[in-house]
């Protein structure tokens, strides 16, 4: 199966929904262009779909493959791998200072997209490494990020994020993992840490594993775990490799998805570690980790159900079954033409691009948190961006198995046979609610310190913008005028409910933290059906300008599909939050 | 993961929803007493408990084998295939003619329930015997019944069901298999049929092949399939097996899921065949078959969806993870106590007790279509038996991808794992809403045949049923009367739905259609939480005789969840059905 990476919404995002206009006057990006930036996309768009998507089937076949401590890649991944940091794909959002290309997050954003697209389990590799970049970045010293940053940013060596143990998975203040302090500085890092996702592998020279442990004399819970760089061969200091360090691959898991890329055990036995920042402030650095982290899945999300999407469009419009439901002809038509198979592939669509409009719209404002001018400007800007990330890491996410899930559909009984691939993205699709923070644990963060800490502001400036958007939109067509009214509705029942938290979070937490899930769902349909709503008012315009009237006319289409069979949903959530607290909290189990 | 039939639940099912008073005075069932169904129901229990749920993991793993022709269940399936015949467990709901022990349809849906949920690929082998089994009741000769029924009945021979041909899939119409009459009164069946579930196998002595094909003066279309009875092994006059017939199974499939059961490709060439009834009216007798496998389909979706609940409970009061949310302990506890571990998994609960209710009420109108003393009482009853089977299929099937993806959801990072077994049930659930029909397919039956043939009359009459169920919880506890409010809102939209389908889907039938699986999953889903109401005041009136006061509640609670948390998902349906239409047929894809 082909993938073609949807360039084009991509470019259309960056240009309408992603601040262009402030992003690309900051002095971090006043050298990029958007052509650039399509110019970057385009290429790497090629580059996906001809050396990484070939991989994706048969990586998901055979698996990877652990033998004595080592593991081994699907046959093509290493050379895949090689290419692409030959390339310098990874280094493409990276500050130029370490090597990088200093691209704008929303074209690097699209970038993870498409990798994603092409082959998640491949793609797990270089969204890890982002994360220690981040955390690098963010609480490292200047020593550090001179022996290992670069060979990060170029994708020469790959990173690890080794939080979870057995007993500690959601809950960090369970973590056992000890590092003592050593003479030279150094640490000695003992324990297991599961689900470690390329914490072994045969693409890279070296592995910077960075893991959370306790210190002897540690404060318990969180607030007595510090971070550790523990390189897989200790660094020289001539920049050569030099031993190799006392951490071992035990096994790796037998999973539902992702099958090629390997989540490992790993035993830490008396390793060196490096702290990182300051002892007891490993979460906090975490916590920056994470939130790259997890926007990258909720990347994936979109990434998997572009994918399942692309594939079951193109088997509905080969697929001859059944003459039409309108009598408009006796002969069997290829399945494309049924009503229910349309309304399957616009809800596979509509959320998908819903997604991505999401995606963008918060890397424009990652963006302005990271750098723009003032600080009062980059708080503000960080209390929305930070707000989004739940919503797209959760809903995204949550959605790429519904999308997933119709992609299986619309193939009938092919769509369950292995080889047709549609089942692959459904099992792939499986992991994204679940790694990186559950959906719940999304939630969580949403409810307690993105709404109920600043009591709300941050929520209702954001439904203060949507006014914004349905004032413009009432100004518009029909079709925007109809969308106003259903994101109207949308946008007062987020409210409602914002309102509602705010006022119970305290008195009433159980009901709260309860009511998350189904906040985060209401609020990141809401947000995805606004960006979208956003794009129909920039398509309308480009299309009275006479630009590409065929991609306009589509994306017009499915922001009002979106907007009638998708956003309505948020009615059901509020009524669920409102309404449903009493027999959620007396249910007998 | 041990698996404990819900037994109890299904017996009040039996005694409250499926018309018992009514059916066990029918004639056929005045033998019947509730007693004696509770004791086969416990006593199968056991037996699949015991016998067949240990085998469904490790069938999962190691699947069907297909060796030069030949195909292989996994170890342990063929002894306890044997046990289960013996014990006589097929016959249950089979007339005493036949070897059968004539209990009713209600008791042999929980029989079918529970085997499915030990093990589905396992179940699917009798499940495919009974559909065989009613065809030959609808439609065969009496010499055909006394050749063939008996060893049906009892489980010794097996059966299947030949539809599906690589280019006819949901649409018969483009069926090719070609049946030549011969002298001596057989046909020479010739053609492939694919998607054979335990077409070839290891378990019986001999397979009965119900096959669709066309003679070859036959009408173009569906108005030209007949339908014919093909041995695997022929039978001689005398009862005893004679020589193999000529077809062969050419391969099996390599599934997502149910990998335990065979999915074979059959190559007929020229084998002997018999008719069944008349020429040209296979389709007809298909339907019969086909309806009881639709409804059995239904019951595989309540069936995966209790075993995924089953399991996740467990987990759930198992693991130990975070304090709580409401700050009454700092120790962190088992993850069943926090407020979304709840809620996911009431959901799982509330759906797949809403299914069970719906398809126990379903089975007491099967028995009175089929027995009823009268002519217009057996119409009567076979018009809402009849709608019934599309939402017991269409929506039961369709929640359980939901419910045993929240089945994978609960076990957070296990759940991803293989060997933890929720990703089997997930995968396994998802070839449930596409075969015997997907949904769409159900949807247009419950559309064109069950709504517009009569003008909506049925679906009015059930409307009304739902009204006095809403009277008598309007007059109850203040828990019956918010959920007759509820009931009643779903009611009003399920009516708004049908008015308007009945007044435009003449017109437009392209919008009808489009509209047909909303609809389906609107109307299942008051069914089943119409079902649920009743059981609420069934159980209110049992807590006030002080019987069983733990179930009770239990079962008062989940209605309410059900009202409060899942029925009101129809408003959103009405509101696509009714609004949602422009935008689904003006869509560019």
């Amino acid at each position: 199966m082909t993938f073609n990476a949807p360039v084009k919404d991509m470019i259309f995002n960056i240009a309408h929904l992603a601040s262009w206009a402030d992003v690309s006057t900051l002095p971090t990006y006043e050298a990029v262009e958007l052509d650039d930036a399509e110019a970057a996309l385009t290429e790497f768009a090629r580059f996906v779909a001809e050396e990484i998507a070939p991989l994706n089937a048969p990586g998901d076949q055979v698996g990877s493959r652990y033998e004595n401590g080592r593991v081994f890649l699907p046959d093509g991944f290493a050379e895949a791998y090689s290419k692409f940091v030959d390339m310098g794909w990874q280094s493409l959002p990276h500050p130029e200072e370490f090597g990088g290309q200093g691209l704008p997050r929303s074209v690097g954003a699209a970038a993870t997209e498409m990798l994603n697209a092409a082959n998640m389990s491949f793609a797990l590799c270089p969204l890890l490494t982002e994360g220690a970049i981040e955390a690098l970045l963010t609480a490292a010293s200047d020593a550090q990020k001179a022996t290992y940053l670069e060979h990060l940013v170029s994708g020469k060596w790959t990173g690890t994020m080794n939080l979870t143990e057995p007993q500690a998975g959601s809950d960090l203040a369970l973590l056992r993992s000890k590092a003592e302090r050593r003479a030279d500085g150094t640490y000695a890092i003992s324990g297991t840490k599961i689900y470690i996702t390329y914490g072994e592998h045969d693409m890279s020279e070296n592995t910077v594993h960075l893991v959370l442990a306790r210190t002897p004399d540690a404060p318990a819970g969180v607030k007595g775990i510090s971070l550790f760089l523990v390189p897989k061969y200790m660094v020289n200091s001539d920049g050569s490799l030099g031993e190799r360090n006392a951490v071992r691959c035990v096994s790796i898991e037998h999973k539902l998805g992702i099958k090629a890329s390997p989540t490992a055990v790993l035993s830490f036995e008396e390793a060196t570690g490096f702290l990182i920042g300051e002892e007891n402030a490993g979460l906090r650095y975490m916590f920056e980790m994470m939130n790259s982290a997890r926007y990258a899945v909720g990347l994936q999300g979109i990434a998997v159900s572009e994918r399942a999407y692309q594939q079951a469009l193109s088997y509905a419009r080969e697929r001859i079954q059944s003459a039409p439901v309108d009598g408009s002809s006796r002969e069997a038509v290829a399945i494309v033409n049924h009503p229910d198979v349309r309304r399957m592939l616009m809800r596979m669509r509509s959320i998908t691009e819903g997604g991505r409009a999401m995606a963008a719209f918060a890397a424009g404002w990652q963006d302005l948190a990271k750098h723009a001018a003032t600080a009062a400007e980059r708080a503000s800007a960080a209390a929305i961006s930070e707000f989004l990330t739940p919503l797209v890491k959760g809903y995204c996410t949550e959605m790429s198995v519904d999308v997933t899930s119709l992609g299986v559909q619309v193939h009938g009984g092919m769509g369950f046979i292995e080889e047709t691939g549609a089942a692959q993205h459904y099992r792939d699709a499986r992991i994204l609610p679940i790694y990186e923070g559950t959906t719940a644990i999304q939630a969580n963060d949403l409810v307690g310190r993105k709404t109920l800490r600043d009591g709300g502001e941050t929520a209702l400036r954001l439904a203060e913008m949507i006014a914004q958007t349905e004032a413009e939109l009432a100004a518009g067509s029909a079709a925007a005028q109809t969308v106003a009214a259903r994101l109207g509705r949308a946008r007062e029942a987020f409210i409602s409910v914002v309102q509602h938290l705010v006022n119970t979070g305290k008195t009433e937490p159980s009901a709260a933290f309860g009511a998350g899930v189904p906040y985060l769902m209401l609020a990141g349909n809401l947000v995805a059906g606004w960006q979208l709503a956003r794009a129909l008012l920039a398509a309308e315009t480009a299309l009275q300008n006479g630009e590409d009237p065929e991609f306009m006319a589509a994306k017009i289409s499915t922001a009002r599909f979106y907007a009638d069979h998708v956003l309505n949903d948020t009615s059901v959530q509020q009524d669920r939050i409102l309404e449903g607290a009493d027999s959620l909290l007396t249910a007998i189990l």
